[in-house]
């Protein structure tokens, strides 16, 4: 049942279910009430037992080798429907494992037209599989062209799909208001960069500035802007994307952006470990998602999984190496509290 | 013979040319030797005695009225058909006026791949017209994940067919140096957001740091990398993105940048005069670029042009609003100095 709110409901259901939630939480988008995308992603997260977002991120070079089989350097059209079946075989394994995908858009937009052509096609066949997409596209611009952009790729009805994206905060609030009118407007979400995991990302972030480094005043703008969006289970239309890199400057911006969703990129190749990303959660497991992209998509070169799966297999080392993520998360951090909902 | 130079030029061109420049200014791209992005640049501005750039944003319902007609809400194919069409004709205007157009990538995105499409060919018509094609797409991501953006949109041999492409720089040094590296392989361009012309791009972008605002240690960090790129006219191959509404910071940046092209935005529309971006050029009329884009491509609905040209003549408009904006820019800054060249 509670699966059935991650997909679309009646204008008949918004009200059966609403039950004590406010009628607020539900946005009217083509034509339907939708459960606002904060409690979409709860929801999605309790079923499922586990915050793993498995970034889909297609290099052509690291496909497993049946995929990139007779395929000339440079057709693009050839290249684009490998990375469609590579994902959306990904999404297959997976489906049932965790609440959400992250497709990176710039590996798409690489291939050209066709690239983006299987980046609408990935992201509708993990809809119709009842994932969440959230976009990675790190978009950003100012007044009508963020609005361009928002209209893009936020809500399931728009050309790209994306329950949420990833917006950069440079530009400042007015550059962010357009993609929260939208994403509010369609019961999508967005991700905001907060604190990135790559080693160069303190060299503006980390300056500080009337004693608050830059991300903590990115971080405040964002928490208001979560709260003001806050859904039944306490967490805003708005997120942060802070890195796994960083433990101690999770557990900072745990404790000052309580209505804030984090989506920690940066577990497994880049380092992040299971206690590391710790802090991230709240006392009951919820508050953030754990992204994993080359870790999972690209598990059968792993020298885990390469002798029992293989690249004639790789879609079994996906599966084990999701529920390897999983297992780990729910043993070092307060997400195996979500086993007992 | 200036204007060639613009173009590719082969091997043999690319010594007998060089005369006194160093060989290291061009770069070889696609099979043949390309002179350097910020070369090509200060090459079509002075043989067109102006800086002016055309931003190619075509919101539908702006659209003259003729290209409008007939076309049903949500045909994406045929809004992208009117977008094609309605900025090669402005490219056929322009071309010998300007030396560049920044199609603004948000608003091809927005009609999904039919609309991607558009974008690759109105850059490829651009280009056969001799315009630098300036993606603006402020695109901004780390690692292997910027390097993918900076294949697709840099170069005349990428999928989007950019001279150069805005990135953001939240990230850090290490986000943009993919970007730099293909940049510099491929003998293209990068302009840096640094102050943006939104009301609120002071919200984190003027906060102060160690006695610099942010957007200054963003400014240094630019400079250093036009300095390491600097081609035979003093620049570099890595510009900065400073708005026309901040006249004063305009000037501050010119002094402590000077191997940095800026690409100035908000220039109309957003408030800037050709007075307020006069800071933004050195002593011979070089060293900026100034964009518009609604006062031009939507110049039929300004009442200074509505009159003599509406809706059926918008390509008067277009040419019009164009030499206007020269005039302007020769009378009150220093490119008027172009024209003795």
């Amino acid at each position: 049942m509670a699966r059935q709110l991650t997909g679309r409901i009646s204008f008949r259901y918004a009200f059966v279910f609403a039950g004590k939630r406010s009628i607020a939480h539900y946005a009217l988008a083509g034509g339907e009430f939708v459960l606002d995308f904060s409690d979409r992603l709860a929801t999605a997260i309790r079923q499922c037992a586990n915050p793993v977002v498995v970034g889909l991120d297609p290099r052509f070079e690291q496909l497993p080798a049946p995929l990139q089989a007779g395929i000339a350097a440079g057709d693009m059209e050839q290249r684009a429907m490998a990375y469609r079946r590579f994902c959306c075989d990904i999404i297959d394994v997976v489906a049932s494992l965790v609440p959400a995908v992250k497709p990176q858009v710039a590996f798409f937009e690489q291939l050209g037209p066709p690239g983006m052509s299987a980046l609408a096609d990935v992201a509708r066949h993990a809809r119709s599989r009842k994932l969440l997409v959230i976009l990675d596209g790190k978009r950003n611009d100012i007044g009508s062209t963020a609005e361009a952009y928002a209209d893009g790729f936020l809500g399931e009805q728009s050309v790209w799909g994306g329950d949420a994206l990833t917006v950069s905060p440079y530009l400042g609030d007015d550059s962010l208001t357009p993609f929260v009118d939208v994403a509010r407007a369609r019961a999508a979400g967005l991700f905001v960069l907060v604190k990135t995991s790559n080693p160069g990302g303190g060299q503006f972030q980390d300056l500080v500035a009337d004693d608050k480094p830059i991300y903590r005043h990115v971080a405040e703008h964002v928490e208001r802007l979560a709260s003001q969006s806050a859904g039944t289970c306490g967490y805003g239309a708005v997120g942060a994307v802070v890195g796994a890199t960083y433990p101690a400057q999770l557990g900072e911006l745990r404790a000052v952006m309580p209505h804030t969703w984090f989506l920690v990129p940066g577990f497994g190749s880049q380092g992040g470990q299971a206690a590391d990303v710790a802090p991230a959660f709240d006392a009951h497991g919820l508050g953030a998602i754990i992204n994993n992209s080359r870790g999972i998509i690209f598990a059968h070169a792993r020298k885990e999984y390469a002798q029992q799966f293989g690249a004639a297999r790789w879609q079994g080392a996906v599966e084990a190496a999701t529920r390897d993520m999983i297992s780990q998360l729910q043993t070092h951090t307060s997400v195996g509290k979500l086993r007992a909902v």
